[in-house]
């Protein structure tokens, strides 16, 4: 049995890498483990040794301590992996199948996966509809920034590559499609983007950028994207965005600028509930600035799609009402321009068959946009921290050697 | 020239009927006429005479002093009427024609129209996109509440029935498309109502019973309608709803009770920012108490429809975020069940067609189900005002004598 | 362990009830076992023993001799039933529970099956996508007109009732979820059946009378169905559909009196490859005289859905095109009036839990439409005969007494 | 008044510049004027100069004598050009405007324009619903390859160019917004084309090439176009298609060289009718060769869009099926593989304004792969005799100058 280190939360603002358990097929008890899954057999999983396992903008939220999330918590929910076991029910997978494992865990037989939501698989998680890999209230299965993992449901659940050598060639682009990738491209799909449409992404973060790119591989006219981050805004431009600093104010008169009108088809929320103020106002929590300013510039008719996360409780949040995550609203101007709202995770399996398709075809570069950088496993705190004070960088951990040539 | 009475608004809890000038083919100066809007040619607009003109819920804000109503204004736009004279460039009508005019007014010619999304038409109101028939901020366009009133963009807007005679023996169900009917099926629609769905409805007023009609009619599985008026549950049940009175509580247990599991498919608000509280709370103004309820009784992965309306602005609310239309919202709640939202009016032109085929085929009874009671346009006054105690009635206006038999 | 007496095919208008192996978690070779699924192992599965198993117009197609099923086929894919025994790796199912099962066989894990296209799963059949239990050329999995019968990959095919005794209470109805009723729906759902809609069905078995239940479930204004079997459109007539008379000619001018315009907004064909000519020429085989009829009666722009099959190869066709599985149609008035088409299985999961809380709720009596009649197992020859012959009746298989109390 | 020259057809396999009438705001009589259209008033239309007409390849259906084509018949649908006057109940247009004018023509008042469906307007030929400028059977409305031609009910159907001196930089591009690339566009949308699909497009003519250019745009993998003529196919390689050669035989063989597998995602019909058949029988008409292709290569569940032409009679086909517009189709394939077709005219204006916004912001360069090429008006019988010989041009007719830029 080899050993496993894995990357593990210790309390507001601190990482830490710490040798773990090799999984097993059982859920056993650990931090975050709801009582109703220890012991829970996962005959029908595999056991995956990770190729590319990187840092989400989610994990970040407890990181900063802005959720309820236990110390020793083992992070991790962007999974790419080679197969080094298979559970006793698995029979479409074997050893040495090259897999991307998307973020939401899904069981494949309860009615919302039926339907294909698998983002609120009832089967799962014992507290409520939807499970994600080392995230609280998410039902305790374990994290995947280590170097094995354990991948339930693995028949339905994982994406395989058709062919391991071109996979492994371009290995970066694909490991962006257990999240982030599928994730933009569903809030460009809940937002109403199609070819010929003008979008505003708010948040030149991660998900931001990849939605930019989903925009853009949509074929959309024209795609703007709003920060006050100049690095991150600077790498939206680097492949053909539009880009709005926020810090001089609320958008609507530089879209304007950019397209003639001040209001575009559709928009996407790519921030979340950490959301700032705009203007002069960017120190300062905000939560509803971000929807308040995308319900003024979409036009009538138009969708808002939520891609970024919004929490049932904020400890860290500046006043009450945030701590219960309410949200004050402007949502007579919603109502009186007809504009709808898509919020959720993204079910990551409606999406990634075709994107693996569109990347293994050379049709779009999702790792270069979102400009991807290879650290080790070891390195990972540092590479949280940098994320944390806003490079324009997704992390990719290189837990097992797989990325050696795209490490810098 | 024929004279002309009609309902005008006379300031806070006030209307009154009055003797106005009969409409020509020129939009004319009067209270609430957006300045760009006077002196417009209508050379494509026809007279009717009224045949049957409803009172609205939505009437009621204004005269509630819920809005910034001016004094004067001419009410209603539930309009079904006679054609008695038609403008020059009218192609496809003539006088005779008996017809539904939809509340929402659209040119047929602007992006939005072509797109289906009449409800948001770029060349009627120069406000905003969107507009209505003697409603505040919605450009002016007068009201139906009359003997006469000019209809624009007739040819476009005017469903034509296929058979006056057959028209007139229904035509109190018929009187319902120009609003009510195809908004509660709006509901229906955006909400993800199918055969089999379970159903939740906030609000047994008018739309709501009409949008537990059009959740019949699309074969959901069970229609629940919650309310605090006494009357109005009992003609909900007179129909087949299953009912849940929230002076007793928030609904989930009640819904529980009724269904095995708290929660349902497909949620409607159908009752808008003049919400009370639930429970003991009742007397007090909570605007987003019912949307804070959707998303806890909604299944993850449902979608919340909003047909009630939430405004930019209610100088009558409690407090400063209220007058501004700002609601606290549980969004993270909506957020980690996939919950999407649909807001805004209703394009009655996509439904209109097709409901009238259901009321012509006997496939649907709407005027028995929200107890439409036909009262003299003289006493338009009390039908306001009995409208606004609660009754369990839809107020439809006989200006014109063509609903004498239907009297009581 | 049980006997096992089951229907098996006997050569061209011949079935016999035989004693059969009872069913062990593995397909083991038999009467058309495709050679890649001999040996099979279905640990995943579980045995029911039958509660209703109905004969379906689509055994017929077999039993007349219009394929190239083998002798000793064992039938039968419409089935209900209690579960005996649940497979190693069924984890949601156990013993004693009431499950209806899905005609299709699915994997529950293939592209396919995830995205909702459980008709054409990719694991079930070495031949080609897509199978069903008792079916020629359909994997070899074994029929269900038995006593006990395997059902493959449970826990997602089989739909579980939510309580027991309800269920047995309107376990006739709900045995038509298994086929007919969602294969109606869908044939409505492809083919645009709305509220208001007015729908053409051509043909009158138990399809047909699915569909036209269906769109009456669905709020459809008026439902047209058309045969040349009087009994059958005294059927259709009796819960409220509109008939027609197909001997007396095309259907367009029958149309024409029921609706004032001599089309329909949508149309179905429950008839399939088997078609006779209309009017005068219902003794000949006429396999594109439906599809020709309906493009004449079908609106512009509108669909028309078949869930009436059409098959690959007819070794009892009249001439060598039929025989190939080729049709003569008059495609260029299909192109004129931008008609699209609709072909295949239903994915019966996409539906039959939504149609079960129709049922269970009371909305629908789709036993009493399609005139569903108990008979034992060993009288299932005497069922195939009568309804061959044309009778007006759904014929239910009371396998192991479950049924006792609805027999004649 | 200006002269007015025009392309008239002449009998099969001839066409010729004619001096004919300067156009009025009535439809009067003339070649192919449906007698219920003469006389007809159009004071909703405008008169335009012609910056742009194109030849069509469904004009050649009618040029080699392949309908009814009445001889002198004014060919010409797909028509930009500049407002020169206004009728009398144009509203939101003016003289100078930049328009793009839809070949399909709608009067944005029936029930299908409101649905979106223009391509079967019911109002402007008394024929059948739909119509089109210059063409058989469509209820006379002269042709648009001219100095001059009316446009009715332009305020519905006119696209306007927001910037003038903008538009005329890109205006071939602008030119392919009337018919081919909302056409191509149609074709991905209703075949279910989106980010990541494989598509094959049976035919490399404009209306192929386009609908390639639009799979692209819309994020195709692989965009996989096949046809027997060298030179189109080389125009298609030029802009990233895969190409496959027809005369070699059938697409399956060499789709699975490039893809891996035999089948795409998704494929589109732009033939039509006038098929040839494939491998060494490219000489002879085989209508039903491409359909019958495109069931064999379309994955399971898949839809194939029909843009190509199929006609009600062929007056110069082979045999008496095919006079009568009736193919040969192996439905049974299609039906085993839950295939579904979608055929009929593009509605232009559900596309043209988004497809107008990605030309303007340089997304797509759309006269550069159908290979756009200028010609006089006057050269225009040579463009129709190079067309149809098989150049891998799309001819654009300079009738007025304005292109004298891009001319060659």
């Amino acid at each position: 049995m080899s050993s496993n280190r894995a990357v593990a939360y210790k309390g507001p603002g601190r990482v830490e890498v710490v040798s773990t358990d090799y999984p097993t097929f059982e859920l056993k008890d650990g931090p975050g483990v709801n009582p109703a899954n220890i012991g829970r057999k996962v005959p029908h999983g595999v056991i995956i040794k990770t190729v590319a396992t990187n840092i989400c903008g989610s994990d970040q939220h407890m990181v900063r301590g802005r959720t309820t999330a236990p110390i020793n918590l083992i992070l991790g929910h962007e999974i790419t992996g080679e197969i080094v076991e298979v559970g006793r029910d698995v029979e479409f997978l074997k050893v040495g199948d090259l897999i991307s494992v998307p973020f939401n865990i899904a069981c494949g037989r309860c009615q919302n996966c039926i339907n294909g939501h698998t983002e609120v698989c009832l089967h799962v998680n014992p507290d409520r509809p939807g499970s994600a890999y080392g995230y609280v209230d998410m039902g305790g299965w374990v994290g995947g920034q280590a170097n094995y993992v354990l991948v339930p449901y693995a028949d339905f659940n994982a994406l395989k590559f058709p062919d391991k050598d071109q996979a492994l060639e371009k290995i970066l682009d694909l490991a962006m499609l257990t999240d982030i990738f599928p994730t933009g491209f569903h809030g460009c799909v809940t937002a109403g983007v199609g070819p010929g449409s003008t979008v505003y992404i708010a948040g030149a973060g991660p998900v931001g950028l990849a939605a930019a790119t989903a925009a853009q591989l949509f074929g959309a006219a024209t795609v703007i994207v709003g920060d006050m981050n100049a690095q991150r805004l600077k790498q939206a431009a680097s492949f053909g965005c539009e880009v709005i600093d926020l810090s001089k104010g609320e958008p609507k008169e530089q879209i304007e600028q950019i397209l003639r009108v001040p209001e575009v088809d559709c928009a996407i929320d790519a921030v979340g509930f950490e959301a700032k103020g705009h203007g002069a106002n960017t120190a300062a929590d905000a939560p509803a600035a971000v929807l308040n300013a995308l319900m003024d510039i979409t036009a009538a008719g138009g969708c808002i799609s939520i891609p970024g996360l919004y929490v049932t409780g904020d400890p860290g949040a500046a006043n009450e009402a945030a701590k219960k995550g309410a949200l004050s609203l402007n949502f007579g101007t919603g109502w009186a321009k007809s504009i709808s709202f898509a919020t959720g995770q993204c079910p990551v399996m409606r999406y990634n068959r075709k994107l693996m398709q569109a990347i293994l075809a050379d049709r779009v570069h999702i790792a270069k946009n979102v400009n991807a950088k290879v650290i080790t496993l070891e390195e990972a705190p540092r590479g949280y921290a940098e994320f944390n004070e806003g490079a324009a960088t997704k992390y990719v951990l290189n837990a097992n050697g797989y990325l050696d040539k795209f490490a810098a």
